[in-house]
Order: structure tokens, then C-alpha cells, then sequence
């Protein structure tokens, strides 16, 4: 598969801009292309698709790349199966996913990004590019039929991945029990990507990318981490 | 409308054993009956229906109430019909409801309930008293063909309510940010339980008990929050 993806486990970390500490992977990814075409669907806090797309314009103006939001299109279908490039941004999983088996965006997505155009996601649009949104840490404010996503890798992502509080008095699950309480009943690999980290995926190989290291659950092995270098190419694996 | 029901936040909170901190109210709910019909399809952990209906026949045994599991029944349906009460414990909502579906449990619990058969949950088994799971902080584990719930009060509740972390770095939703995002799709009530928080249920009246306040979200106003003691009948409206 000639994939090109850059998944984002958030648009923005704790005291810089939107997409800034991703600038550098960002423009690597978008290298030779012109525009990008956005997917405003998961509305973060509610804010229209107009607004999130202005938001996600301001920030690629920056470097030279024009954004057009899919929304702006009679025709999404073709909107998406003539992009130079796509970027899902984050807020709420099951919209996002609704909207985009509503508007019948999830075959073209899926067939152009694994042939090579250039995705990108962050927090939710992350999620989405993974088997299936079962592993998000959204609230289920809309149903969705199915939690299938666009499967560009054949694992899960849970973006935003926290490591429990040490002397939190919350009894709440911590998120490495709800992952496990996940491989009860799903058998792919989970990858728990904390602020800041990234995952590039080039036909197949795949690297973390970002200053911290991933959480890795397999449904029968105990977690794993793993540092940006290491080789984790085995998460592209059929398995 | 002849409910009589105890929902709570949490099973446990921190530094207290199974249920403790509920012990009189539980034992008020359950006055006069000598047994109470478990529901352990909620699997915290993904612990078994066997092993988790032992925990709460530990903990009801102690004040003289027999336990059974429904999954013990070759008839799960007439096991309702017939129990003295009913209590629902707590572990990953959207596993708890595809089960009360997939055993066609909604229904003759639903109609029980609302007669008057005792009935408590705790965390899941409170937000499936409600009138979807839209409001869970649980992770979609299973697919479920609906997020309706068993309406046994006409609003929805967010069990393990946590207020916004003060001096959190982490760039994840708070609660209340999510509730708000559920306002824009639906438009029922919802009450953030704190732990230690519970709401008793008598007829058409309501009362929260336990430490805390809890902080009730209407979808065109701002939060508000009741104590103990407040009037929020007009919780128990129709909206």
C-alpha cells in the first residue's frame, strides 16, 4: 500500500498553537502540494464547519498551502477523489464518523489515502484513520451504525493516551482498563499516542514521531513502550 | 408514575469497601424484600458474570438480602418479571446495554421499574436508568444498535462527574465541554454525579444524597448546581 499519513494525536499541545508543534512533519507530508482539503465534521465544542475551517485555513496559509473545507462542495464525493491532500481535524469521534458515512466520504476516503494521498488527522481524524472509532475517548452524543472507520492502518489509535494519576482519588477507569476491557472483545492492536507524538506511515513502514514514547497494547501481551526509533513497523502487519 | 429507585455514582469511592457508602439507602430502597436480582453484563475489568455477581452477593449478603445473578436463569426475561428488585452494576455501559438487548431485558425491566419494583444501579447501571447512554464515559468496546436506554427518568446522567482539573496541561475535553457537545444533538437534561453522589427516586420525587452537590446541564441555560436538600423535581418533568 503506497500510504502517506500523519496521525496526530492532538492539533495542540499544552502552550503552543494549533498544528505548531506538528509544523515540521506537517510540511514534510504535504511537500510539492498546493492545497489540502478539510473535513470540519467533528465540530470540536460545537463550532460550525465554516468557523473550524477558518481556523485550520489560518493555520495553513502560514506555509503556503491553500485550505477549501469539504462542506464549501455540493459534491464531497468528488471533492475528496480530486484533493491533493486531506485533513480530518479533531472533536467528536461518532459525529465525525456519522457525518462521514452520511455524506458517503468513507469508500473515497479510504481508497485515495491508501493509494497515496497525503492524510492527515489529529485526535478524532486520528481515531477515524484506524480500524474503528472503539478505542476514542469521545461521549456517544450521536449513534453511528457501525464503528468501522477508514482502517488506513490496521490497529486502533487512542489519541490523547494519559497514564493514570498517580494519587488520584478518582475511581473512574484508568485508560489502560478501558483498552483492556477493549481487547475483551476486539482482537487489533491499540496504540495509545500520547500528547504531542505523531505516527508516519510511508507504504509500510510506520514511525513515531514527537518527544514522547507510545503505548502499545496487544490483545494477549502485556503493554509495551516504545520510543521514537524504535521499530514498530510490526503495527502493519496483518494480524 | 410509581419508581422507586436509587441510582449511584459509584459503586465504591476512594477508601471505602463495595457499596458502603450507600449502605443506608440501599437498605432503605430494599425494605421489606429479602432478595435482589444482580445484572453483571457491565463486566468492569472484564471480570465474569460469575465472579462479579459473587462480589455483590458479598456485599448483600451481609445485610440479609440473597443474590442472584440473571445469567444463572435459563429464562433471564421471567427472571425479571419475578424479582423482588433489581440492581445493575456498574462497568462498560455500551457492553451492558448490547446485552439487556441481545436478552430482551429493556423492556420487562423498563416495565418493572416503572411499577415500582425496586430498582439501584451503580455508574453503568445508573446511566442505563437514564434516557440514553449519550452521556458515558465509556469506551464503545461493542457496537450498539441503539442508545436507548431503559427511560426510567426522562433525563440522562454522567455517573463519575469531574469537575475541570485545575493546572491540567492535558489538551482532552473536560466533562463539562463534552456535555456541551452532547446539547447540541439532544436536548434532555443531564445530571454530573460526583462520586459519593445519588439520586433517590420516589414517584415524581426527587432527591440528590450524599456529600456533594451535583451539577445539572439543561440544553439552553448554563450549569447549574443543587445541593443536597434542593428542590429538582422539574428534574422529573417532561421536557
Amino acid at each position: 500500500m503506497s500510504r502517506n499519513l500523519l496521525l496526530i494525536s492532538t492539533s495542540t499541545t499544552h502552550g503552543t498553537g494549533y498544528l505548531e508543534h506538528a509544523e515540521e512533519e506537517v510540511k514534510a507530508l504535504l511537500e510539492g502540494k498546493s492545497s489540502i482539503l478539510f473535513v470540519p465534521y467533528a465540530r470540536p465544542g460545537g463550532i460550525s464547519n465554516k468557523e473550524y475551517t477558518a481556523k485550520a485555513r489560518e493555520a495553513f496559509e502560514k506555509w503556503g498551502i491553500g485550505v477549501t473545507g469539504v462542506h464549501e462542495y455540493d459534491d464531497p464525493v468528488k471533492a475528496v477523489q480530486e484533493a491533493e491532500a486531506v485533513f480530518i481535524g479533531g472533536g467528536n469521534t461518532f459525529l465525525l464518523l456519522r457525518n462521514l458515512y452520511a455524506n458517503n466520504l468513507v469508500k473515497p476516503l479510504r481508497e485515495r489515502a491508501r493509494k497515496g494521498m497525503p492524510y492527515m488527522g489529529t485526535s478524532a481524524g486520528t481515531n477515524v484513520a484506524g480500524k474503528t472509532i472503539g478505542t476514542t475517548n469521545d461521549m456517544p452524543i450521536v449513534h453511528v451504525k457501525t464503528f468501522e472507520a477508514l482502517e488506513l492502518v490496521p490497529f486502533n489509535i487512542n489519541p490523547h493516551y494519559q497514564d493514570p494519576i498517580e494519587g488520584s482519588t478518582h475511581m473512574g477507569e484508568t485508560r489502560e482498563t478501558r483498552i483492556a476491557e477493549f481487547h475483551n472483545h476486539n482482537r487489533q492492536p491499540v496504540v495509545g499516542l500520547r500528547e504531542g507524538s505523531m505516527l508516519r506511515v510511508k507504504g509500510d513502514k510506520i514511525a513515531l514521531l514527537g518527544p514522547h514514547s507510545a503505548r502499545v497494547f496487544l490483545q494477549t501481551e502485556k503493554p509495551m513502550e516504545f520510543k521514537p526509533g524504535d521499530d514498530i513497523n510490526f503495527l502493519l502487519d496483518a494480524y
